[in-house]
């Protein structure tokens, strides 16, 4: 069980999720007064040096957490990845991009692309409630596409790309629940959007990394907040301060553990061991095919749904947040993105095989 | 001088903005845990119940404070005010809209819409540098336009208009910069929007309010994201959580000073001390004409440039903070929002004085 001192207990939220608890007391300490500014970080001109100076560290972070040469722009932007939807064919859509439809994000991010053009359904796991990742000899890819788009990990139905697909087309990838969970095959990429609010900050913030040779193909004649080219060229309008300022901490967490080579060391570990208890156990059951099942968030049924209530009640009284899945696929989801401890996993583990031995 | 003990220091930051001290104090009392949740507000849901009661708590605040009926919606979106030049017009720019040109951001507002459709404009002020509010009997103005868009306060000039315009068709403003800070005739306008980071929380929050029977009349088919019927009719996606939070915290604070009567007194009081210094010395001179002068931004020069960037590092050194105009104007700029308490504006003046005796 947790140490509960503090009143933190462990966080299992799909998002907004768990960030490192060295963050929030970091953030604490900087109430009311950022260093030397004379005022909280909130009241500080985005223009300032400090600000600048944070952004500038942020930026700096990721380069050397993903190995991004100075062909990749960095965006930080509000609206959301859902806002991505629109703005990713928006600017790249001329005559044709492709879709795989692997889940709830994905079926929204098509729809905003066939608004505005032709976006093809490449593969689609609609058919099994989204509970596996096509495998890639079916899929209908169109070599002459603007770029592929895929979500590379279904935060609702708790399945996972394993590898960077293959194309021959940019990738373009919504990132926003794996994005810096594991190393990935960069040079397939040309564009990767992620909500800050599973792995990476607060909600509010947009991380947006675009190659250059990717932007500038975009279209001309934009909406000026709607065009990347607005934004890679200088900081246009106030960005969301504190959501940046609280990524760069996690970011700096990121690397004093090692990086993401070492986090995703963790993350297979966290999974396997939970996956394996599902699996050596005839009362929990994965929903996820085996060979697609996310490392961020993992799925599972119980016999049923009184005791999915039963479970998720208990886990709550003994400092398990948030177990509850989505009500799409229901029963249970553990959501173990990089600020989800390993302790955490082993706690709920051995709450799960308290939890059989007095119920199964 | 301010009480240094804390490290915060007086500030005229022209946004992000200062805070209510009690604000940030409550913000640092809840981390990392907010109350019963065994999480930071940063760490919850946005469909907990928790995070759901923040956002009612913040509607039902601001209902109360501005006195709005249930025809009038109020949402809470990422993306800045910048966004909503672009939104505006995608939603409701058919035949025809009025645009008043009295800025920097009034600018920007008519060129997005000009992308989109016929955006005429009714009166400008750049002959001289945005200097003044044109008056009434020379604006343009077309029965017929979908709409009139005005900024109610414009934060680089430090001119404002001194009350609602009067159209035959509905308002459209952008209250960035003074939004809250004084009672406007609410019947006059179809929709209103103002990015936080002025008078009303930390950057990263849009507050948009409009009315039903406007609404009504946008189009259809629109990206999803952009369509404010998506967010009028339900939470679509995460919010900007952390903002929202401290917005809430803003509201009550501003209900606990007795609402917007009582801090328009104040606000009135604070700007017509610092104007009246201006006035009374033959060192200091106003940039904007006196029937346009803003009670939020004062905006001031000196004899010489010399002596401007002496006066903003004297002030700085005295805890006088952020006092450097905007590049587009020159001088010193004093953004005296909400969230500035009338001592602050005394030790400026204070400060001013001491200034022109030793320099002028």
């Amino acid at each position: 069980m947790p140490d509960t001192s503090s009143g933190r207990l462990y966080n299992f939220s799909a998002g907004p999720g768990a960030l490192p608890v060295e963050v929030i007391q970091a953030v604490r300490a900087e109430l009311p007064v950022y260093r030397k500014t004379g005022a909280s970080v909130m009241e500080i001109s985005h223009r300032s040096e400090e600000y600048i100076s944070i952004e500038a560290s942020a930026r700096a972070l990721l380069r050397r957490l993903m190995g991004l040469e100075e062909d990749w722009h960095i965006l930080f932007l509000g609206g959301g990845a859902s806002m991505q939807f629109h703005q990713v064919p928006l600017n790249f859509l001329t005559h044709s991009a492709d879709y795989l439809v692997t889940g709830t994000w994905a079926r929204k991010a098509i729809a905003e692309a066939a608004k505005l053009g032709h976006a093809r359904k490449v593969a689609s796991s609609e058919d099994a409630n989204f509970s596996y990742i096509p495998v890639r000899d079916t899929w209908d890819l169109n070599p002459d596409s603007v770029y592929l788009h895929f979500t590379s990990n279904n935060t609702v139905y708790g399945t996972q790309f394993r590898e960077s697909p293959k194309a021959s087309v940019p990738l373009v990838c919504d990132a926003s629940s794996d994005f810096l969970s594991r190393s990935i095959e960069l040079n397939r990429y040309g564009l990767i959007y992620a909500g800050a609010q599973k792995n990476l900050g607060p909600a509010g913030a947009t991380i947006i990394l675009i190659k250059d040779n990717f932007l500038a193909r975009r279209k001309s004649g934009l909406p000026t907040m709607l065009d990347y080219g607005t934004h890679t060229a200088k900081c246009f309008n106030t960005p969301p301060v504190f959501a940046v300022y609280v990524v760069e901490k996690v970011l700096r967490w990121l690397e004093d553990q090692g990086g993401i080579r070492a986090i995703e060391a963790v993350n297979s570990r966290k999974a396997a061991l939970l996956y394996n208890t599902i699996d050596a156990s005839g009362f929990y059951h994965g929903t996820a095919a085996p060979d697609s099942r996310s490392r961020m968030n993992v799925t599972f049924r119980l016999p049923n749904a009184e005791l999915e209530n039963q479970f998720v009640d208990e886990a709550r009284d003994g400092g398990l947040l948030a177990l509850k899945g989505h009500r799409s696929v229901g029963g249970i989801r553990a959501s173990i993105y990089n600020a989800c401890p390993f302790a955490a996993v082993l706690a709920l583990v051995s709450f799960m095989k308290d939890f059989e031995r007095r119920r199964g």
